[in-house]
């Protein structure tokens, strides 16, 4: 794809990966609508294929490619959640799906990447040098590069969530998603303002890997310097592409605290029952900070993934 | 109620709680059903009002009792989910909620009833004081005792969640439960085996807190003696109006180890991205050592609570 998508695009996407998908529960908690004043709706994109919402925009990326393009494979670097969602859509394919990862990347994640069949090549811990891996994979294999976030495909895949969340609460006030690349915000904002003009779509970070706030307040893209925060899924720096649709169609960035991100984590495993990831609860930061006025409206929150290390909780700050 | 409830019993139990507790969904795992050759279906108890299936039983027996019986309020004494969820349904009543609590019980475990709103009387740690603690409030306030699980409305109410399960799965081969004192157990053999004769009903306990088993295999109540496992929701010996039901309908009851139970603990936090508590992972345990022929079979599997201490995990060995 070329250009950003329309609503119908996202639409047709969702039609091609559903077979390969979870349709995932929507889950309330009359506690935490008391606690916030509000009526909370999650979208529980932890319980997706992969355990985030990546899996949309992977798969998607790589079912909608032409047989042409994808002949050689698919590459991507990553150590997180596109990697394994990468990797599963290339079986799903059937194509060779190559994943580069820093050398010094978490066991659990080299190991979910490899049980979803994805070919690892391991590379030093730099962005220069995962760029210089994938390109190397690209030019001996002819596999495609299929960029995490900035590309339109993927964040068409990523819009596809938002739809059932409409689809099932046509009458939701407000949206709140994490913010990282981008991805995620952007097929969100895209679909949800094209069903539902009047919505509001509201983006979180971590204040400290806030380059989408900056970005936002400058009105041009800022880079994201020494991202430091516990969401790991948040520490890149907002895509080129997700800013040319953001800038004019969010209604804001709101930053939150480390703090908050945990508190908020801890809440959610303890009232809902549910395990998230650290970058997936820092939108429930920001209402746990007060950043934002939700009093008296029905919101939703997409919880985007529940990749956690379990020797390592984040509230056990003596481990 | 003054002998076991037969299915249309249960069904009007679940109308008169519906407005109280949750309807809570049913997952399901690709990669469990690969692991283990059967297509298992989890009735999600841990999202239940209280994190535990408890709130079905204690509701019931307070809200259908007289308001003579109930005029001077209720007490129980427990330290567990039906502590909780006894509270909670004094209150849905409105009358007093009257908790009986060893005074080591766990800080949470005490905040938990507080939350709900429960009046609780500290005591010695020992089952004696206990039950003279909760005697002297009956002779007191007049408040009528809800056994935890002696108590054939209780047992009434436990009953009305695997009505939920079979509704929506009416094929079901088999249903495995947790067995402490025996009320989710009795109340699930009696609805599932009237609703769908020929289905199995398997009790799953711990190795170390196997009365239960043994109870079965010589036809005589047997006692729990020193109970060690880490499930604390199954310390507690099979009651006798359980046991009276059970050694006729279950189709057996199966132990498992300390190391099974914490495998399938961590197992399904990592895979279906929910908490369930120790005691809730005995069923799951089963399967983990092929101790149940499921091979092919659709099996569903209640998950009885999520109530577990953040703190401390049980594959942290070194907390």
């Amino acid at each position: 794809m070329s250009s950003e998508p329309t609503l119908s695009e996202i639409r047709e996407a969702r039609q091609l990966i559903a077979p390969h998908i979870h349709r995932t529960p929507i889950l309330s908690s009359a506690t935490l609508d008391r606690e916030f004043g509000a009526k909370l709706f999650f979208k529980c994109e932890n319980f997706q294929k992969v355990g985030a919402f990546k899996a949309r925009g992977a798969t998607f990326a790589v079912l909608s490619a032409t047989d042409a393009e994808v002949r050689g494979g698919v590459v991507t670097h990553s150590s997180g959640n596109h990697a394994a969602a990468l990797a599963r859509a290339a079986v799903i394919r059937g194509v060779p799906g190559h994943i580069v990862m820093p050398d010094n990347a978490p066991k659990v994640k080299m190991e979910s990447v490899m049980r979803y069949g994805g070919l690892i090549t391991f590379c030093a811990p730099t962005l220069a040098a995962r760029e210089a891996a994938a390109a190397k994979i690209q030019a001996q294999t002819g596999a495609a590069l299929i960029h995490p976030f900035d590309n339109w495909a993927v964040i068409t895949g990523q819009g596809t969530c938002v739809l059932e969340v409409l689809e099932d609460l046509p009458d939701l006030d407000m949206i709140l998603a994490p913010i990282g690349g981008g991805g995620l915000t952007t097929g969100t904002a895209i679909a949800a303002k094209a069903m539902k003009p009047g919505i509001q779509v509201f983006a979180i970070e971590p204040a400290g890997a806030d380059d989408a706030f900056r970005s936002m307040q400058t009105g041009i893209r800022q880079p994201q310097d020494h991202p430091q925060t516990i969401a790991d899924g948040l520490r890149t720096g907002v895509g080129e592409k997700a800013f040319s649709v953001l800038h004019r169609m969010l209604d804001g960035v709101v930053t939150v605290s480390e703090e908050s991100i945990i508190t908020a984590m801890r809440k959610t495993w303890e009232v809902m029952k549910i395990i998230i990831e650290p970058s997936c609860a820092v939108p429930l930061a920001a209402l746990v900070e007060r950043k934002l006025d939700v009093a008296g409206k029905r919101v939703g929150i997409i919880l985007s993934g529940g990749n956690v290390d379990l020797d390592r909780l984040p509230w056990q700050t003596d481990r």
